[in-house]
């Protein structure tokens, strides 16, 4: 391998450490390593004090030793760093599969024992913490939630830098290494989050430090980083605005010594960029050009070179379970005893077990110690929002049904506000839609932050400033990690997304939940983190005219899917109401809280204090659209979602007005797990409340915002199941007016009232008038909106009648 | 802005076009211009011959100006070079929403016109072309697969490049011009996606060129790669590994000279690179650095300058329609005819309406035309597979459940001959994982694609070459891209992932299935295409040791939103039953086909006769397992899904023994759409033979390999719903022993036998101390498995009773 190289082409100096701090530190490392393959292999004999026998080494032996030494050998000169400069540094581990790295640290900085206290620092703890790694039972194989000073899982790879930049925004002092996978560099999400250096301001946020690990393979293949010219990986990273510092060979001896340089180098770059854009006037100060480091070594550095003749340090085969067999074959085991022996156990643990105290000092103290920093505890850290009070924003409803308004616009100003009064703490990400999702009135109280060039006519209304707290980017991913990363560290923030391609980040949700999920429900020490609050917007009935690509509302299925303690779905009706959920969802903690609210105007129907009424109850009857007046009604028309309540509303209308003697009861949900049993959700109803709203046996029209099969998995062990008739979207679209999409679909008023007629035994007789005019009334919809282009007006002027 | 210049900074030739070549490109260019205007605003009066008046103008205006300019000057100049090289070249439009760009070149070329024969080249059919643009009942305004020429609809941005690459492979001859959107190229999947250059091989496959259209703008921001210096966007592609040539500037004169010499340059670059490479002997030829271009033109370059004094060409303003209101506002009127009238129609269209015949010149002829060119239309192209008979592989089977088999290995030897038999139209997909998916037996056929460089080590078992065939890189989005452009343009393909990171392709699933549907039910001209074909594998069930973050099956429930027209989900129980399925998928069209199977070794119950039988009718009894003898049983135990089904059988075992006079039904699921009502579903069953199968009152104890929802909502309208109690997974998982994972979510064997006794009537008197036993199994199993790590042998050993 080269010898290590610095962008610059110039040598670093290999005289950074001294004998006595390079004796210590690369014992230190071994400590760690020695720790890695003892998680690995062991359930006894943690110290090799005995030769080592099969009944030493685990039934099942799984995990991954390939990115561990490159990983421990990082953080060990990270150590160094923290203690020399007293900074405030996170780690987070892009391969999160090489846990054992992140572990062996936490234990041996006595993070792990303060934590979990039957792992202690000596021999019977160490055996407890080696058995209990990726054993039934026991912990897991990534960094998850159980890690102290892990934000960051890796399970699913793509998201560390993303994370990373989360956890940097508006952390002044803090610095966030990054290691990067070179197999997750592959993926899409990591790929283009380099871009995330445009997002950051050096004057009031904190500093990324990506090291990209080019180990070199992954499974079984290599990468592709690996196997690109020097020249090429240079001028990719430049091409992305970094500075790239190169510490490439195997040479532990050198490699410490280059280590010790370049990651010193980067700090004081670091603090360079940070002093110089602070005490700069300048309001459009030049984009730094951040440090990075490209740490090129073996795979499974310092394990078994060679096993049964096939190469496994710097290899693929390195990458999990370096000796397959040592329980079954003696020469394996012997390999094994040798290869962990290497490490020198007995010139690291003192007699009992317990790392040498001249080692210990290596590592920093107290909060300083990357596994005991509280930002990789945000919950700590985290303060509640200071909110201004959303009744300001009401809507002023006097009649149901009277004035159109955008709900989306409306939430807009209590945004701003919030962002008023937390001006270090709060954030609004959206890729690239802010504006075209009407929330744009947040600019008013900060612009879309902006490192990249900025021109003169951006003047005119594009709203950009380094220093702004409006995320926009066009990727989901990155916003979506940014996001996580920055409530993860005990701050809190607000994403909208279209609604069909909030499904590019399914995966990322889903990861995000079972960390919350285990966090709030098996771990005490991790305190509360704010919530995940995402705005759907620009829903499937009005992607009338993006046509069939652009209509999807299934998010909330895989939502549904998830854990009942960590997950919320709200379908506000109207502003007042999704002002109401907003404040919710604003103020909570350890949730993902959906809200599915279009931006376009729409009739508003509830005063801000009936909305507040309805929204904390979460389900009710709308009395102003009953004609039941709380006797048995003849049908039950419900609603969620803003689009089909107003359509289930205009077929009540209809009703009302032609079968007078019809008793309705009108029903709309705004918080979509009222439906489920108790027994299954927190929010669920009572059978006995469920079947006070829906009857045990009248004909219930649910008009449905997203796919009608969501409602029958909520309410299927109802009592009135059966007579529960969904209507949602059914995949019928292409460019149509609104009103014709919703007939497509069969959500639309004429449909409704249609359904309502034919299952409700006393209209039958009377009714084939009002069913042959509801359906000249959709032909004529349909026929107007192919000539015109637009629905009729009779339709989109239609009020609820006062 | 610059001049342009090319990546070497040699400034281009401008005299690459006579004046007469310019002066007619630019006149076609105009033409498309004019067209794309037209598209955007009138509903009448096409070629402005009478004084623009408000009704000529559409009542909602919707559609994407911006990027049409730029992508109509590249096709005009695509159209030259494919006449003068006789090129086979297709074209992607990643900004899809300028649509207009490609919808104009497809009319102008009379493509449209033999497509849809009214939109005729003449006044009359330019006005119908115009009016159904973005108009109810009309066409999208992406290109949606209504659009000839097209294969890619850039409604969801990102997978442009990798559709390019799926098309290029294994086309020598064709070269797939893609133009990736700058506000496309911020997306995660797009940014990888210039990686792909590593997986083309000169000697066997096509070309592909991109132009980055640097536009400036998204929807209200300006783009990332739009800010940064020349210098870091030019070492960005350097670094990607592409040779980047810049077309700058705004002049048309200049532009065209420039954009033709550079086109040019590339054109010739790429058949050199691809003869010196076809003609060189060596098995490891250089990986050539393709050539790309970075076309910068003003945002809605041609339009209006400014709209009351706001800056609209080169500016965001410019994104979507940039005069708002020409229909009410007379003076915008005005400042719409002048813009249009820019164009000079009168110099254009002859009397009828039709092109100029001096300006029809210059577009290729019949198939040579982009949006005429069949790999467009791939299933024109399409050759069903050659295929091995499927039996050949068979496990033999004598007796149920006695053997244990990796049914996806087994798998892998069918794949294997179907790619020897296949070697230019048929790949296998995988993230990294082919090999750790259990299908490495594809590698006797032919390797791993990779042109990146090639270690001696590699040769100890890394199975790459550049020639491969076999498709891995760390990224699901790249190769589902990948593959949809491959199966697009008229081949086969298979793609196998681990079943929770299958989720990071949802949204591209819901894109293609929307372009399936489109294709398949309202588009008869498009031929039908090879299926997507899924193998789901690394199943939940078997992530016991990869812990939480790994178990998600959730992803069928995506596919399940979607039409049933082009969905099908496999859950075959075992190597037989996975053999026939697969055979089936493979020769299928216009279907995206999930196969849920595990890699890991499980029972084996069919002979491939019986597998065969069982396949094809999807749902059926197993008679060694049932003890109704064909008369009415007493209890229903039905699975679907490889490990349920064991687990179910285990039940069913335990059960046979303690309860000799159980009348058990055991039903296995193969076709997952089987439950589903024959109304909803064209695999449905009647409701006839549903209640044959599952009786109309008797308990049912469903044991499903996914969330239990995906049952419930396949079958709450059928009669004895209220007796199917379903198991699936329910979010219960860490790090576990497999059993360990099955008793957490209750789909292991002692809980089914539980719950038969629990609600089959006669049993409960008599089976209190089966109930017993069965509970302290699964404390001894879990505590066997917390201190061993593994599970007990009579667990791992069990073999179905002979």
């Amino acid at each position: 391998m080269p010898v290590a190289r610095s962008q610059t082409g110039k040598k670093p100096s290999t005289g950074a450490l001294s004998n006595d701090e390079l004796r210590k530190m690369d014992a230190y490392w071994r400590a760690c390593n020695y720790l890695c393959a003892g998680m690995l292999y062991l359930v006894n004999n943690p110290l090799l004090r005995e030769p080592l026998k099969p009944e030493h080494i685990k039934n099942r032996l799984l995990g991954h030793w390939g990115s561990d030494p490159g990983q421990t050998f990082t953080w060990v000169h990270l150590n160094r760093l923290i203690k020399k400069y007293d900074l405030d540094l996170i780690y987070l581990s892009g391969p999160g599969h090489g846990a054992p790295a992140v572990l062996s640290n936490c234990y041996l900085e006595g993070v792990y024992s303060e934590v979990y206290p039957d792992k202690s620092e000596d021999e019977a703890g160490m055996q407890k913490f080696f058995k209990q790694f990726s054993f039934p039972g026991g912990i897991g194989s990534h960094c998850t939630p159980e890690t102290p000073g892990s934000i960051h899982e890796g399970g699913e790879l793509g998201y560390s830098l993303s994370h990373g930049f989360g956890a940097a925004f508006d952390n002044p002092d803090l610095i966030v290494t990054v290691m990067v996978g070179d197999g997750e560099a592959e993926t899409g999400p990591l790929a283009t989050s380099w871009h995330s250096n445009k997002f950051l301001d050096p004057v009031r946020d904190g500093a990324v430090l990506p090291i990209l690990h080019l180990n070199g393979y992954k499974i079984a293949n290599p990468t592709i980083l690996a196997r690109i010219s020097h020249e090429e990986l240079e001028a990719l990273f430049v091409g992305y605005g970094w500075t790239p510092y190169f510490v490439e060979g195997d040479d532990p001896a050198v490699m410490h010594q280059i280590m010790a340089d370049v990651t010193e180098r980067c700090i004081i770059e670091i603090r360079a960029i940070q002093s110089k854009a602070r005490s700069s006037k300048s309001k459009s100060p030049e984009r730094p050009r951040w440090p990075m480091i490209v740490l090129r070594t073996p795979k499974g550095w310092t394990g078994p070179k060679e096993v049964d003749g096939h190469k496994v340090e710097g290899f693929w085969r390195a990458h999990q379970i370096p000796i397959l067999d040592p329980k079954t074959s003696p020469k394996h085991l012997k390999q094994l005893e040798a290869w962990m022996k290497s490490y020198k156990p007995d010139e690291l643990f003192d007699e009992s077990g317990r790392l040498l105290e001249e080692l210990r000092e290596l590592a920093p103290k107290g909060t300083r110690r990357i596994s005991g920093n509280p930002h990789a505890n945000g919950g700590l850290l985290r303060k509640p929002l200071d909110m201004p009070d959303f009744r300001k924003y009401a809507i002023d409803v006097k009649q149901p049904g009277q004035v159109e308004v955008s709900s989306t616009y409306t939430l807009g100003g209590f945004l701003r506000d919030i962002m008023r009064q937390n001006m270090t703490s709060f954030r609004v990400f959206g890729p690239d839609e802010t504006a075209s999702n009407r929330l744009q009135v947040v600019y008013e109280a900060s612009p879309k932050t902006w490192m990249a060039k900025i021109l003169p006519e951006d003047a005119d209304g594009t709203d950009i400033a380094p220093d702004g707290r409006v995320m926009e980017m066009l990727s989901e991913h990155t916003l979506e990690g940014w996001f996580e990363g920055y409530v993860l560290t005990g701050r809190h923030g607000f994403l909208s997304s279209y609604e069909a391609f909030v499904h590019i980040i399914d995966s990322m949700f889903n990861q995000h939940a079972k960390w919350l999920e285990k966090s709030k429900l098996e771990l005490r020490w991790r305190a509360p983190i704010s919530s995940i609050n995402f705005l759907i917007t620009s829903l499937v009935w009005r992607q009338d005219h993006n046509g069939f690509t652009h209509q999807d509302p299934g998010f909330i299925d895989v939502v549904s899917n998830k854990s009942p303690h960590v997950t919320r779905i709200y379908l506000p009706p109207d502003a007042n109401c999704l002002l109401s959920v907003a404040d919710h969802c604003l103020r909570s903690t350890n949730y993902v809280n959906v809200i599915v609210a279009d931006k376009a105007p729409h009739l508003q129907y509830l005063s801000m204090d009936d909305a507040i009424k309805h929204c904390t109850k979460g389900i009710g009857i709308w009395d102003f659209a009953s004609t039941d007046a709380g006797s048995e009604p003849d049908v039950v028309i419900a609603s969620a979602g803003d689009i089909p309540t107003a359509e289930a509303l205009a077929a009540t209308a209809i009703l009302r007005e032609h079968c007078t003697d019809l008793k309705i009861r009108f029903i709309n949900v705004v918080d979509l797990f009222r439906l489920m049993p108790a027994s299954e959700h927190p929010h669920g109803l009572s059978e006995r409340e469920f079947d006070s709203l829906f009857t045990l046996d009248k004909p219930v029209i649910f008009n449905f915002h997203a796919y009608a099969s969501l409602i029958h998995k909520f309410t299927y062990k109802r009592k009135n199941h059966d007579n529960i008739h969904v209507r949602g979207y059914k995949e019928q679209g292409n460019i149509n007016t609104p009103l014709e999409l919703a007939i497509l679909n069969q959500i639309d008023r004429f449909d409704i009232a249609i359904d309502v007629v034919d299952r409700v035994p006393k209209l039958q007789a009377s009714a084939a008038h009002l069913k042959e005019w509801l359906k000249d009334q959709i032909i004529e919809s349909v026929n107007y909106a192919h000539e015109n282009g637009i629905d009729r007006k009779e339709i989109t002027d239609w009020k609820w009648p006062v």
